[in-house]
């Protein structure tokens, strides 16, 4: 028997992914997770039906998330990241020496738990002294925290289920208030490409406009997230247009540079048209 | 009963398309052509089972072979196009207006004739009077040629059956040699994602240096192409490092401008690593 996984990016069209086997099948208060091992993208982890990173392509996703905001502060020390409790993000911020302190706010242990169980590669910032784990709710985290960040990221799923609050304005104002000055906000920003990721990528640029006085998604190529054609949401509190690196990257990488970083910025006509 | 088309990018992935319907179905002594109309994408030619284009994204694809090379010069007025018989990247060369000739030469009329009748917004070009159409094959036009161009764009399918010699050192040696001294060759150049593009991408930039003083290939997001992440390869014969575009765009695109022009040409770090 061969076993195919198939992820719908609209009601017609979808990929197609050959499983080898399925290590688990879980589901928690929030959501339904499978862990499944396939020949082309290694093992992957899957949320409510949707990817959320396969081995062979992660570490784009996880690079740019983290690099393009820790590049754009001359030092970055305390980081705070909502959602994103497989730790492909953490594993990235903390590449930078500067950085002090990772606040990782997960709502469901369950995904923390299968990330250091199948996913030790991607999960491997968790040992780190500077990494604090919370196994709360992101939305009233950051309404009730006393600290302040220079960099925030929101590394969530899609904005259906568990992540509807993330993409609204309260969570947003309140997130301002919580950076410094020259404090970076980054935030999953879905595809203008497919017609639902279209809505949620226009929607939430939106709302970002409304809270931060300088705002522009950037794009990376990442072939297992529907269309190829990923947007990331960054909003700056200090309202300055930051669109290069302004430090030299002392480490290691597989997708991030300098040129990678200015280039994620360049917006195709029609997202132009989107954005409008 | 639901039709499906299933594309597959390797053995064990793919992209799956829900069909309307089979419009055409067709064999020439080079190729099966199927002309498929589809809910996501608009109709969709089909060429050995591979997707050539879609109505709905065929625009990025066809902007960028185009004016990547053309904004490239100053005043392009010869071009000469191997392939790409549906006629796309015609339309939008024919844009420029410094452009007095076109030639293109397609080896299998199918493809023409299959482009006028089922897809008239992209064989638009075809009624113009500067356009010249040579049902041929385009290795032997550019070994026998006597004129000079500006810019050659080598549209062609995969490097398997009727394109396998549209990727070797005598194709471009050839065209080398009817280039003007400041001309530039642009190629459909794979992904470097999958494992069979990714060969096809490495061996083709590879090729391309032994014959031009300076290559560089670019990327563009083609949601409908293997991982969505393509490359074009682009090579001068003047060894110029030009990046950018050298004119002012005057007319109106969907994808290109002078952002992702530029943009195109930065290299994630794991395709320097495939490059050298």
């Amino acid at each position: 028997m061969e076993l195919w996984f198939t992820e719908k990016y609209s009601p017609n069209s979808g990929i197609t992914i050959k499983v080898k086997k399925e290590l688990a099948h879980k589901k928690s208060d929030f959501q339904e997770m499978s862990i499944i091992d396939t020949y082309e993208f290694g093992k992957i982890m899957v949320l409510d039906g949707f990817i959320m990173f396969t081995e062979k392509d992660e570490f784009i996703y996880h690079e740019m998330i983290a690099h393009v905001p820790l590049f754009s502060q001359e030092n970055p020390e305390n980081v705070l990241l909502i959602g994103g409790g497989d730790g492909g993000a953490v594993r990235e911020v903390l590449k930078h020496n500067s950085v002090k302190r990772v606040d990782l706010v997960e709502i469901d242990k369950m995904v923390v738990d299968a990330s250091k169980e199948f996913f030790p590669q991607v999960s491997s910032g968790f040992s780190d002294k500077r990494f604090h784990l919370h196994i709360e709710d992101g939305i009233k985290f950051v309404k009730q925290s006393k600290e302040k960040y220079d960099v925030v990221i929101v590394d969530s799923t899609d904005p259906i289920g568990p992540a509807v609050g993330l993409y609204q304005r309260d969570f947003y104002k309140n997130i301002y208030n919580i950076l410094n000055d020259d404090g970076i906000l980054v935030v999953q920003g879905e595809s203008p490409y497919y017609r639902d990721t279209k809505e949620a990528f226009i929607a939430l640029n939106k709302e970002l406009k409304t809270v931060f006085p300088f705002t522009m998604p950037y794009f990376a190529f990442i072939p297992t997230y529907p269309s190829g054609m990923w947007s990331l949401g960054y909003a700056r509190k200090d309202g300055k247009e930051i669109l290069e690196p302004l430090r030299q990257k002392t480490f290691e990488t597989k997708y991030y540079n300098s040129e990678t970083h200015k280039a994620s910025f360049a917006h195709p006509e029609f997202v132009k048209e989107l954005l409008k």
